[in-house]
């Protein structure tokens, strides 16, 4: 099968949109332009870096490919139009991974109005899946700098979920799939990017913030402390850690506040804001389902610090999961 | 070096600009929409597949990187705006590398006024870039279905350089550096891609069809036909072939029409008009120090055949360079 036999394929799976003026086949797609200002991020997910097909399926990688995108669109409270995505294959992900590999990412997209409308194959001795989306805000995207002194920081989503997942999948231990075990197995390999949510926030007057926890949470709270030239005070206790990973901690020698601060892959938004702001919060989450967990403020010293307990407070490292350990 | 550092690095290099309205450094970066329609194309090299650092510096990557989707923008007729770079290192592309990939990426995203607006950074068993780029257009994009019984079809730029140069980096031969060998060394590893020439054919009347010689001309031919549903013939003796290609031919027994034809990477413009537009698209490449060739035109007959001197007309295949094949 060549490239444009798998380019056909891929075409085939790609229903066709209004915003898409010329989709896949042509130099480049044409598309009706963004409203308001345009959002572009990109990430991708390289084979044994980021994902291990051992288990992971095809269809969690190219779910997965596109939710870290979707995410990043969520964290500056926008709506995503369009992606592009780029893969190198391997001689062993023929047809049937691609197929697989789209049907994942293209019922993402779906349920979230995202158009496909282009990329690129190309030979490679490993896989790769990069995944470029275009989004777009009206009004002012939530950046990371916007937090001030005396804001409340809280947390929507939960945490630690996806990284005693992957201690979990690691582990490779069949059978053991209580229900515990499929939620967090499920937060590593179908991360749910919180768009509705994120662009609630936006919409919300006294936001000051907002970053979507990806490398982990300690680390997230440098990226706005430092971002916003604030300190960071939180305490451990109040951290939305979901039960299953407190249930499987012994068995999986993961601790969970290890876990919620240091392993990432969340995908839960960060928020700060006003004091007068937070009853709205609350009020705008809740009309989605969701709820606002606040977990510390921001303070004057500028510096990162948790509190446990009645203890004093500690300074946080900015640790998080490093791919470039793993070389 | 980890991921921050070597962010920190590729961030200090990047100028501002006014179309950025938040740079590197937050979830998504920020930007002023395009104008008129949007355009969004994306291109992976990876090492060993489209490149060698044996010969190819890395400040030739980070260029071609580019132009290879500055060319597609070029091939709709429009003009490029934004770049996202997304990056796979292994240990040996240290600060170093990533500085020098940088440098030539920068200097031609600049010449055109490209804003490099974001990327990602991963570590991976191999080296590829993958860069997306953003561009737009006022008016109607030039697809390549637009093509009509008929047509001239012609060619601006020169064919067959980029292979030849390709042949002759690979022989290594430093000691034999005549303008010849230099002139088809540089198209191979630095691409110019034809943008100021797309818009001008944009904004002709009586432009049926654009597309760029990537994969090669047989192929992009090919490409043409299909799309437009016509036939196409044209006359090997047409072709613009460069004289460094014939020159070099024997010595690096290469046959400059099989260059011209199935070498690709040259990223030539392939373009068609009706017969009353021949005139106007003439001036406006003048215009532009540059010169249409007419190599032929758009018949009934559904295939591609090409003539060669006074012989009848024979099928032309639509082979082109395959990177699939070299797997």
């Amino acid at each position: 099968m060549d490239e444009f036999e798998r380019i056909a394929l891929i075409k085939k799976k790609i229903k066709p949109s209004s915003k898409v003026l010329v989709g896949i086949g042509d130099d480049t797609a044409v598309l009706r332009s963004p409203r308001g200002k345009m959002l572009i991020t990109v990430d991708a997910l390289v084979e044994g870096v980021h994902f291990d097909l051992r288990y992971a399926s095809p269809e969690d990688v190219g779910h997965k490919a596109l939710a870290v995108n979707l995410s990043d669109i969520a964290a500056m409270g926008g709506k995503p139009l369009y992606a592009v995505v780029s893969l190198g294959c391997g001689k062993s992900h023929g047809p049937a991974f691609l197929d697989a590999f789209y049907n994942g990412l293209l019922a993402l997209a779906k349920s979230h109005d995202v158009a496909v409308v282009g990329g690129n194959l190309t030979s490679s001795p490993h896989f790769f899946a990069d995944v470029t989306v275009v989004g777009e805000v009206k009004g002012a995207a939530l950046t990371r700098s916007g937090m001030k002194k005396g804001d409340w920081i809280g947390v929507v989503g939960s945490l630690g979920s996806a990284a005693m997942g992957l201690a979990s999948l690691r582990k490779r231990d069949r059978a053991a799939l209580t229900p515990a075990v499929k939620k967090v197995q499920t937060a590593q390999l179908r991360p749910q990017p919180l768009l509705r949510e994120g662009q609630a926030l936006q919409k919300t007057k006294g936001v000051s913030a907002l970053i979507d926890v990806s490398d982990g949470l300690a680390s997230e709270l440098h990226h706005l402390a430092r971002a916003s030239s604030v300190g960071v005070e939180i305490r451990a206790d109040y951290l939305p850690i979901d039960p299953a990973v407190r249930r499987l901690s012994s068995t999986l020698s993961l601790d969970p506040l290890s876990a919620a601060l240091y392993g990432g892959e969340d995908y839960a938004l960060l928020v700060s804001g006003a004091p007068r702001a937070l009853n709205s919060v609350q009020r705008a989450l809740r009309r989605l389902g969701q709820n606002l967990v606040v977990i510390g403020e921001a303070t004057r010293a500028k510096q990162v610090v948790m509190r446990l307990g009645e203890g004093a407070a500690e300074p946080l490292l900015p640790r998080g999961w490093n791919h470039w350990a793993t070389q």
